[in-house]
């Protein structure tokens, strides 16, 4: 009855995971794990005290035959092949972003899925779980605000490391919203284009901060989202969907409210890690869920696919300055969602 | 056609008036001014570029005949018979807060119009002019909450000078309250009771701060009020209503919202002084506006009184530590509102 | 390992803790279950699928070997004798609110269990596991605000059945506030004052609705709470705690803000289910884990039997019109909280 | 001393204007009107009790020797001839949006002003003087956000007559933000894009909406506006500068704070009017001011003529679906504010 898991990875990712399904969730238990670094992955299990095996290798983790399922918490460029490798054992896999690093690679995942005949993955993007982005996603689909036709974003951080570079706003900041918007709004993108304004002076060399977003859907709704991730003032993740009818906003996280200083405040959170934490627990508890249940209801492999494909669009358009068109086959009914 | 106004103190509320009437408003114009120290009305007279003469007395002033009508802003103890002489030369009379020092006086003065048989009288209880209590007594009056059945209020200072003592709280404080409440929901009080919670340390010597003045109307709503002069962090008005359907806030000033270092914050005023700024200027002009009409729509000399017998009543209430009943007689038909 | 429970009582809030066990929280689960009407126990553990077995009487659920711990969730009127039970076995007890229907039941618990020695009773009092109450509470500790001075509240609810009357809305509503406000302020009460405003037509006979009632503690602190139950416009719990440096309030549940038909508006939950729903999880998840390190983290038997003397200084203070002192002995140190 | 002012166009604003002029400023007053319509401009007169005569002709009315200052209000295609006649006739005049109709119109009338050698004409761009986006610009100024970065924009109206039609949202509602916002930022745009979402279903034929429009200033600052006309819950504007170091929003209007049905809500007001109603009092307060000064403080030609310019830049960017650079020649010296 209880899920047997097993976890690829004990880094800080992994080891939350770990303790989230021993601690918080019910319906599954960690029997197996694996890291590239065996010493770490023993090290924790000693530490947290967790009643599961060290496997020598990912593949004996993945074959080891009282794993009815697999967690990838891995390094980003690992992930395409051992996802690949939990499909070739008929296996449910929950992978945590990104589903492979090329939107190649992700197609790849997506083809052995169909070819294995029945849906496996999970992508990790959590903030489908976010009880905020729920509540938006509600009143979205209720009709209260009328048909959706544009929705604007911000995703800032106060700051990034100097080893956050490049394109990464696009690659691990904004991949978030072009998950979540596709989810929110049952839509697909079309064309995008990215916009640099005046370059804040609080960022490090090797990053153009901030950049603003422009996608297009096949329904005609207009995105923009601002990508600012050296904003200084705090982890805010805002946004408002308007439609025919009205507009309608992602609450902020409940803050106490304080009247001090000549001053009435709420806290805007500092540490993007407390943001989305509880929706981490969600995920996962529906993940074990759906999965004793056979099937998949979260982000699939088509989406971590779409996604990826979507992202080297924002990339092309931000370099060539201009508007890029997103190509991509119709969505295989395979991924349709059945429930 | 245009008002010829004399007014009688030109300290810094006289000096205000003056240049509000000067520049701002229009139906009037000040022809004559007083002060108990002459030379300080000849300087600002003559600072300002005011075309206006400097009466020896405030008999003289008052008596003039090219004075239509008077602005008493002299310090509070010469109110009552400022006032009282205005009355009998049979002028219009706009007076500052307190009308007198004492309910006796103010109901000398009552007595004093009622037998002269024309209101002449209009005290400056500005709030009444406030653009945000406006609205919230036409959300009450419309109905939209329902019969008031309770009102929350706050009347917080950040900071109080040492001469600020003993009662002031009361007489200096809340007879804001006293007034505005009464019009607010059309009603008379009939208890009084004062709560003294813990003092804070953040106050000098002589004064127990803050305090919970409550009151009982004669409909039977309930009202409690912290009165908290060394809070801090701003001045705060805060007033709530409710009633049977719902609930209705006094509206915050207007303010920039501002995202920054992990807070969204708007402003809380610190100098009361800019809170009902702008009501000094509607007040005066409304003021002008109906004396032109040969009538008074502002608070009346009764309503002086009643707000000194209330808050005779309070701080007995307060030094009794026990609930007061308010005794004053019915309003007089002399001073019902005929608009 | 695994905390083995017996659960007294399958009505519907047991239901919902059997429930919350199974599928919820980790670290326990239920072995056994009784109901005064058995038949309603044993359909709902069919129908839910649960995994326990239908004791025939309260007296063999609390006796037998493989019960750990006990939670009662029975009618009130039994909760005295089962808990005085489960301390004459030495079994931990969570009991419902309230402890006991009077104030000498909860005293008799108070003794038995300072007589058995060592703390095993737990009061369902779920605010003070509300995420919102506990940021507040943390602002208060950490000094933000200064020494609190005063604490304004509403408890309010759209309306309540006809059988709720009389002093209800103390004993079964402001008896949250009674227990969370002591918690807040790590502080006791001494007097109690009951104010009835104009009563709202829109309440059934036989209930006298609004109320407002006046706390006063130990340190000097002033409570005032309106009590509205028959409101109309929601299920909206406020409170804010003002100290020497500032004020501060509970946080509102986070809400889809709408800008619709000339209104930007967020939601007051109609439904008070709702509101306090995530709490009982973590209420449950706490008293589980500190069931198993044998301590009592939670409201003690001496913070029902508080409680309970409260409420009846607040019922005794409305009838007498006056205000009415809270005696009570200090709290033993058998409750001093030494974690 | 005081400034005798002649207005042309006794239309509804023509007549707004004269009313405020002559009931709530001071300093000016109106001798001379003439409309169009001559019977319109007496039957005004009359019916408000204007003391002013009414001129046979545009010309008489600005020639007349105690005409000290001209107001037009006439309807737009006749303001450029209007306005160069006051030029030639060396006279201060405040000109209505628009300045002219096409951007050639308007730098004739820079060239005739620049040629004539002193500043006369200002434009009603009346926002400059509403009281938040002072506020707004204080804050910005004064660094608190450090150097702007992005500015996101809403102009939202609930609806519009069906005469309303093509690019209207750019002429006659993103006119202000044009205006307004190179004032606030102290700013000129170099390019412009206009993007069109997928259409509202509630409104006519003949008018795509919403829009967004995109503008770059020379600093490198982006901005965005959505332009949504028909979006039916209320007249919306919303306008958040982001800096390095924070965002600073627009206040919204004060409202009545209301708890009712379930929902907390402010109002969003449905008619445009109300919303910069007092900006238009000390737009014309400080223009009488500046004017009898002999200066021009507000919007000046130039500030006409580049807003002629940008919304030329908007239209073509609209229909070529691309993006246009915004050519104008720097701003002359002569324009430099000299305050």
């Amino acid at each position: 009855m209880t899920l047997r898991l097993g976890v690829v990875g004990t880094g800080a990712i992994g080891q939350d995971h770990i303790k989230r399904i021993t601690r918080k969730t019910s319906g599954a238990r960690v029997v197996a794990v694996n890291d590239i670094n065996l010493d770490v992955a023993r090290a924790f299990v000693a530490a947290e005290n967790i009643d599961a095996r060290v496997e020598a290798s990912t593949a004996e983790l993945i074959g080891a035959t009282d794993v009815d399922a697999v967690l990838v918490a891995s390094w980003g460029p690992a992930h395409e092949e051992q996802v690949l490798a939990c499909i070739a054992a008929g296996k449910p896999v929950f992978c945590e972003k990104p589903l492979a690093t090329t939107a190649v690679g992700a197609r790849r995942i997506v083809d052995a899925e169909m070819r294995h005949g029945r849906q496996l993955v999970q992508v990790g993007f959590m903030r489908r779980y976010d009880a905020g982005y729920r509540a938006l996603k509600k009143v979205v689909d209720d009709g209260t605000i009328g048909a959706p036709l544009m929705v604007h974003c911000t995703h800032r951080n106060p700051a990034v490391p100097t080893q956050y570079v490049g394109d990464m706003g696009i690659t691990d900041t904004f991949i978030h919203e072009i998950d979540t918007l596709r989810w929110l709004l049952d839509d697909d993108y079309v064309s995008a284009q990215v916009i640099e304004p005046r370059r804040t002076r609080h960022v490090h060399e090797g990053l153009h901060d901030p950049i603003i977003v422009l996608l297009e859907t096949r329904k005609g709704i207009r995105i923009d989202c601002e990508v600012f991730v050296a904003c200084r003032f705090g982890y805010d993740i805002q946004c408002q969907v308007v439609g025919e009818d009205g507009a309608a906003n992602l609450p902020d996280p409940a803050s106490v409210p304080l009247r001090l200083a000549g001053r009435a405040s709420t806290e805007i959170l500092m540490d993007w890690k407390q943001r989305f934490i509880d929706s981490y627990d969600v995920e996962l508890q529906e993940w074990i869920d759906s999965t004793r249940q056979g099937q998949v209801h979260g982000p699939s492999a088509w989406d971590g696919y779409f996604a990826s494909v979507t992202a080297d669009a924002c990339i092309e358009a931000r370099h060539a300055r201009k508007i890029v068109p997103i190509s991509i086959a119709d969505r295989p009914a395979f991924y349709d969602n059945k429930r």
